[in-house]
């Protein structure tokens, strides 16, 4: 019924993340309308971006240059270490401008259910950084899920005998949310963790 | 922050519609976690597809030969023709398998509000088809919205005229809804347009 080429890419494009048949069938058909060299430049970033982006070889953030600019920046405390699960959780971390130490990605967190054990994470190279002596504190950064809580487990007891301090970002209300509609879970955490004012 | 040949993809991955920036990312991630070979087939398949997919010549339907196959197939009805705003549109009323006639494609509905008249769609190649003498009957299957509407209605003065017989598809409660949840209009129209059981 299709036209075999649009077929195609519509198959190609149904693979995606979060992209059904309906979507890729309109996107497949939107890339039709476009002009010929945008096409082209959409195909070639696709490539470029496969053929050059790797996680450096300090932190596993994903990265261009090896180490990344992260791990080079001399402006950057070498003293405390923020572990994440992912490269997105690095690039949401940044968007804060809060953070100015190091990362550490893990790859992944702990999960029984989909097969996923340490010997799968990056927990082995962080250890390693962890010896040569310059690292004051973790910041374990895992999804607040119980994935991520297991892994946040799993590392600080490696981590706390090796003298070095672990923590944990903290539970509570989004700012700008309301009170009325957190989950019961959010706000014990809210309360649990309130703070003088 | 992005290595820039990922910020590039990102960049050119939000240009697409229903992808907005943080989707965007999370496709590009992805895309860093394919095999090689699947990211090149992607490129490909868009490239290709631009390449060799036009409209029909006759009917502008989409299509890599010319005129397309619902137009050279001789099992269909010609002397039925179904007017569609959009290649989507002639896919949906295929999926349905009804329809043995052919169809023709605007390219749109007529929107002042969006600078969109009737010189800008196929309605002179429509015209043109119609008065070949083949065609008895033209089914307008634009969107029961204000616009296709207002198509609708163009095409019905500018059709009638040449003793053709214009129809338009019916409303009414979509197969497996619930009248609960069926809004005022539908429900107006699917009582006028009842039918004896």
């Amino acid at each position: 019924m299709l036209p075999e080429a649009l077929a195609r890419l519509v198959e190609q494009l149904s693979r995606l993340p979060t992209v059904g048949p309906k979507t890729a069938q309109r996107l497949a058909l939107h890339v039709l309308r476009m002009p010929e060299e945008e096409v082209r430049q959409l195909a070639q970033a696709l490539v470029e971006a496969k053929a050059k982006v790797r996680p450096c070889s300090v932190c596993f953030h994903l990265t261009d240059t090896d180490p990344c600019p992260i791990c080079t920046n001399p402006g950057r405390d070498p003293s405390v270490l923020c572990v994440v699960e992912d490269s997105r959780d690095v690039l949401a971390i940044e968007r804060a401008r809060e953070f100015r130490g190091r990362y550490h990605v893990l790859g992944g967190a702990i999960s029984p259910l989909d097969g996923v054990g340490p010997e799968d994470l990056r927990i082995r190279e962080l250890l390693e950084r962890l010896r040569g002596g310059q690292i004051r504190e973790v910041i374990v950064a895992t999804n607040p899920r119980v994935e991520g809580d297991a892994t946040a487990l799993y590392l600080a007891r490696l981590i706390r005998p090796l003298g070095i301090r672990v923590t944990r970002l903290a539970h509570g209300l989004p700012v700008g949310g309301d009170l009325e509609y957190a989950d019961e879970v959010t706000l014990a955490r809210a309360l649990e963790g309130r703070r003088d004012l």
